[in-house]
């Protein structure tokens, strides 16, 4: 593949929306091109199984189920638009990929990492992202960026304690395979993180 | 599990149908619970996945993607229909099952037996058939069984290489993983494979 593969990870609130941005403009100024994406990444396939994975009226569906619906959707997502535009030489940013669902399914549904990453090695086709970003900050400051809105009541203390098994799965993650992600301090400004996001991609 | 977990496998026209009919007797007569199933097995979230595999519309499939869809629709199969049939003692008889998948999308598609058999391993959660039967018949036999015409042109000649790669399909399967099936001469009448189906059995 002559592109470049960049996928980026870590919990909601950590600013990894505006850090593409951001990255976006240094690959155009570079005059690159690029594809930024994130599942079910806008192919047809991809969100028919998405809306099954989403319909509340699937409360009987099984996590292994679910597990392999986003897996399957994932691998359409790579085949159809990740592996043409890598093969075309472009540079593609993917919001959230496989690590995402070890996180997720594999700690969260209790499904185990290895179990999880199995299906989806199955779907990418040998694809592995050039580099993972995983955004570090800590679940408390995560939840107070995205909500603004810290009052402790028993639906925010719920959300933290969600946010935290996130974390928690990240770091579990990371200490499992070091060697697949470089961290990104996410506490500094939006100018700090991007620096440290352009060092890290070289 | 309590249960008993029969599937029968084979190429379309090996009489499964029938010889299944015949052992539903066989267990009524033994005051058995029996439960007949087949893939998606009438669970409305494997009909919506199914849905989605049959549609004409979708060409754009990737073969990882059916297989993975597939691998989903019998997740959810076994976890809502299969496994509590078991555990209340009940014998289950699935018209194919995971040896299918090999064929079908492991050789068929040519995406690896072991990859395919990955996959489904996550989907049936530890759930191994008792027993497997496969119906062994030539293709020709089965064409003719099922097609009763058997004129050589064209089309039928594409039927009977289709036929053919889906047996020979099986045969590497059980090649591979002999201890898996119990082989029934499914040449004779329909008495003669009866009788070989409950001695199978047991």
């Amino acid at each position: 593949m002559k592109g470049l593969f960049i996928t980026i990870e870590g919990p909601d609130g950590a600013g990894k929306s505006t850090q593409i941005e951001q990255l976006k403009e240094h690959f155009k100024n570079q005059g690159k091109d690029i594809v930024i994406t994130r599942e079910p990444g806008g192919t047809e396939i991809s969100e028919k199984i998405r809306d099954i994975i989403l319909d509340n009226a699937n409360t009987a569906m099984a996590d292994t189920t679910e597990a392999l619906l986003y897996a399957a959707s994932r691998a359409q997502h790579v085949h159809q638009k990740i592996i043409p535009a890598l093969k075309k030489g472009k540079v593609v940013i993917c919001d959230r990929f496989v690590h995402s669902s070890l996180v997720y399914q594999g700690i969260g549904r209790g499904l185990g990492v290895e179990e999880v990453k199995a299906i989806n090695n199955f779907a990418i086709e040998g694809i592995k992202p050039d580099v993972t970003l995983f955004f570090d900050i800590s679940p408390e400051t995560a939840l107070k960026r995205k909500t603004k809105n810290n009052e402790g009541d028993r639906l925010e203390n719920e959300k933290v304690d969600f946010h935290k098994r996130v974390y928690e799965g990240y770091k579990r993650l990371i200490e499992k395979y070091p060697e697949e992600f470089t961290i990104i301090d996410a506490n500094g400004t939006i100018e700090e993180i991007h620096k440290e996001v352009i060092k890290a991609i070289g």
